[in-house]
């Protein structure tokens, strides 16, 4: 997760709505309608909800309809909610889709919105379901290093809290200030340390979820194996609230000692020689806590705002983490600033106090907002093999000039997830145009070298056609078949995270 | 994957095949036909098979028909199969598959047959496909770090090959020398390093898949991250071909170096004893490489077969790895050593050669075989909360002496995953009645101290009873909506996995 501005953009195609599937909500008018009876709508389905959850649970005001309407992908569509609700516990969420089942509505579960693909987006005919106020650390077990939350915990709030007993939750999407354990849960959030220690999945053990039908069941196990049928919790992670909605997480920890900072920094005088120090890091069988690149728009950007003092004729600067303790750590980090020289880094240095890897990684955090300054931006996610990195930030160079558009780069590029950055001058139709010709282009690149057309922030509703073209019409159908078998009626976030036909 | 022997018992009690449910084969007779009928039957299918396959790859003789009837775990319920089928390819899979379901016949597939829960136990009216055959690595990718592998390829075989490349597969099955990655895929097979670096589906990326209807498609990526749709990749990871048949399979793999072996071995009174022990390991925030436990009943069975010299009186033995590099290595084999003293461990010492670690651990390796010498062995396969590793081998002692059976006890104690083997000697009805009981027993504590009944063996058929247990009824169900969403007319290994009810 990314780049959580509030971003404004309509480049992208309305996926269609219209079509009859499992992904659709069955039976349903399936635009909104129009204003004066969707009001009246409304109204009969607040009052409904009064009667089976507290009325301080139901939000009635214009200013929540509108304002939970979406999430930060407000340029994807969305509609105006029929009511919103702000669940405070598993009952009070099975008491909604109980509610939508039984009068063909939808449902929209959400964490915090900080989502950038649409997932959260509201649709017609459905009821938004926050879990914002499920904040409870349920539990925190030391012996086993695990913790069991509420969805609507913030990440970062999270690894506060089991840091006092010494543990620590590794995935930290750039949203972690402010998205919910839930909502990472959701969508297989990454981040900033994935590159070594993994992705959401691989720190979800259990969780508890309320499923199409309203039932309530528990997923998943406390221990540290277990192969009990199918892997259901696997299978709820990353599917963005379409299968079931994920009310508390049981999530793996790992110690918090045992690690000792150290960065590396390089400056490039191409992307494409980044990427090469990039791949020459996998290569040489280095595994980082972090490497993260950004380019001279980046850079320029935060330097314009912060004054860091980032020297202006730097193309692209890549940030590295070692953490491996001790002598081993050291040698390492050693390793992968010979790997930047040897690439052609200049001014590589090495940082171990945390002061002075804190300062380095601050203008990395500071890259997104820095950006939005400049106007509206369209946000790319794909993930490429860590080999591809130098072509593909070549191919994006190629389609800058092409399509004459401004594009940024910040990545993780030890992951190879790049988020080319369109920057589209609020306004200006033609170049949203060229804009809309850039994203897609890139998204045709990163499929024909190996990759994958979204690495972390989810297929939602605005990687919808990116999708269909990754998976091919029979896994398609098999997530069709999936989405039937456990929502049968299309309650739950229907047209989201898989595309409805090929 | 444990306890490779050929371990025979009929203890456990037959699963319920005739019951209507979509995961029995749909419209089929569910008990084999009489005998001779079978052989007119199994003749007109090898016939038949004849026509859409290369006559090489059918087996037809009353051995091969005996031979692939059963994996490990031959005390769970088999009937002969119709035919028995040697892919050389995917399309060979696909054509098969396609074949069977034309036919209303079963397919159960199956690599070296080393499972211990009946996973590939053949079913009435069945075809069993074996991919034992498909033995070739496509690409082993030095820069990305992952291999593509045939599903027939052998564990070690895997590992050697990539060894060459400077690169290392981790999942280590007991049975590596003999099982195949796709029967690993298919089980999610753990092992001994596991309890540091993961199971099977930690390093799955992708796969091809033969679905139900014979379509082959690809699942996964080759990229470090990618959320694009559901993780299906995941979900066809411990199914046991209930879902779709492996071909192929994509693992990570990690930099082969870096890590430098230590053990740790200590002698403990008591299991309790050793139980704290291992409790203190993941108290203490330390993850070994490997963490095995064995009681003085397999001490004895290696001893006598062996003259390795342990000590007769030992009661426990515990082995640790630290494969930490460094100082750092150092400092905690140090700290593993202390706490396996204060737990009341003797003669704890630390091992720093290799040819050394490779001892200690060559009698833990050789407990299986050598319980196998007395008698027959009804393997369990729990795993509790590493917390409870004290508490629950206490039970086992408890229910040995109250139902007067021999209990073995080997462990992956630092996950929590325990192997009580129990003796049932050869011809002794009550004994076997009573380690019958014995085994329900353990299944009941272990459930009541938060484990889950199969901890890397997998449900098979073996397992089903208590898989129904453990899940519930709501969740049973939804393992009965996916399966019939993938394999509507019940094809795939039908009857395995999951309780066809609760």
């Amino acid at each position: 997760m990314e780049d959580t501005g509030g971003v404004v953009s309509s480049l992208t195609k309305r996926p269609d709505m219209t079509s009859a599937s499992t992904n659709a909500p069955a039976a349903l008018p399936t635009e909104a309608p129009a204003a004066s009876s969707a009001a009246a709508q409304s109204q009969d389905i607040q009052r409904a909800l009064a009667a089976v959850l507290p009325t301080r649970n139901v939000l009635v005001d214009a200013a929540a309809l509108q304002r939970y309407s979406h999430d930060d992908a407000e340029w994807a569509p969305f509609v105006q909610p029929l009511a919103v609700v702000l669940a405070r516990s598993t009952t009070d969420v099975a008491a909604v889709v109980r509610f939508a089942a039984e009068r063909g509505l939808a449902v929209v579960p959400r964490g915090s919105g900080t989502g950038l693909s649409g997932g959260a987006n509201s649709v017609a005919n459905c009821i938004v379901l926050s879990l914002e106020l499920m904040t409870e650390v349920l539990e925190v077990n030391v012996d086993e290093r695990f913790a069991v939350v509420q969805a609507g915990v913030i990440n970062d709030d999270l690894r506060a809290h089991v840091a006092g007993f010494g543990l620590w939750y590794p995935p930290d999407p750039a949203s972690s200030a402010i998205s919910t354990i839930g909502g990472n849960a959701a969508t297989n959030a990454g981040g900033i340390c994935c590159v070594k220690y993994g992705v959401t999945r691989d720190y979800v053990l259990g969780m508890t979820v309320v499923l199409a039908d309203g039932d309530i069941v528990t997923l998943g196990r406390r221990t540290a194996k277990g192969v009990t049928g199918y892997d259901l919790t696997g299978l709820m992670v990353g599917s963005e609230g379409t299968l079931g909605i994920i009310t508390d997480v049981t999530v793996k920890l790992l110690p918090l000692a045992g690690r000792e900072p150290r960065a590396v920094v390089g400056y490039f005088s191409s992307l494409h020689d980044a990427g090469v120090a990039v791949a020459g890091v996998s290569r040489a069988g280095i595994i980082p806590s972090a490497l993260e690149l950004l380019d001279q728009t980046c850079i320029r950007a935060v330097d314009e705002w912060q004054q860091f003092g980032l020297p202006q004729t730097v193309n692209t600067l890549l940030l590295a983490k070692i953490d491996d303790p001790g002598a081993a750590g050291d040698i390492l980090a050693d390793a992968v600033a010979r790997i930047f020289t040897e690439a052609g880094g200049t001014s590589v240095e090495r940082a171990s106090d945390q002061a002075e890897v804190d300062r380095l990684f601050l203008a990395r955090r500071l890259a997104y907002p820095a950006l939005e300054r400049l106007g509206p931006v369209l946000t790319e996610d794909i993930c490429v093999p860590r080999s591809a990195v130098p072509e593909m930030l070549t191919r994006i160079q190629d389609t800058a000039a092409r399509y004459n558009v401004t594009i940024a780069n910040i990545a993780h590029a030890g992951d190879g997830n790049l988020h080319p950055l369109i920057i589209a001058p609020e306004g200006d139709d033609a170049a949203r145009a060229r804009a809309k010709d850039a994203f897609d282009q890139i998204v045709s690149d990163c499929l024909s070298l190996g990759g994958t057309v979204t690495g972390e922030h989810g297929v939602g509703l605005l990687k919808l056609p990116g999708a269909a073209q990754e998976l091919g019409s029979r896994v398609v159908d098999m997530h069709r078949s999936v989405k039937a078998a456990l929502d049968p009626a299309g309650t739950l976030n229907p047209g989201k995270a898989f595309p409805a036909s090929h």
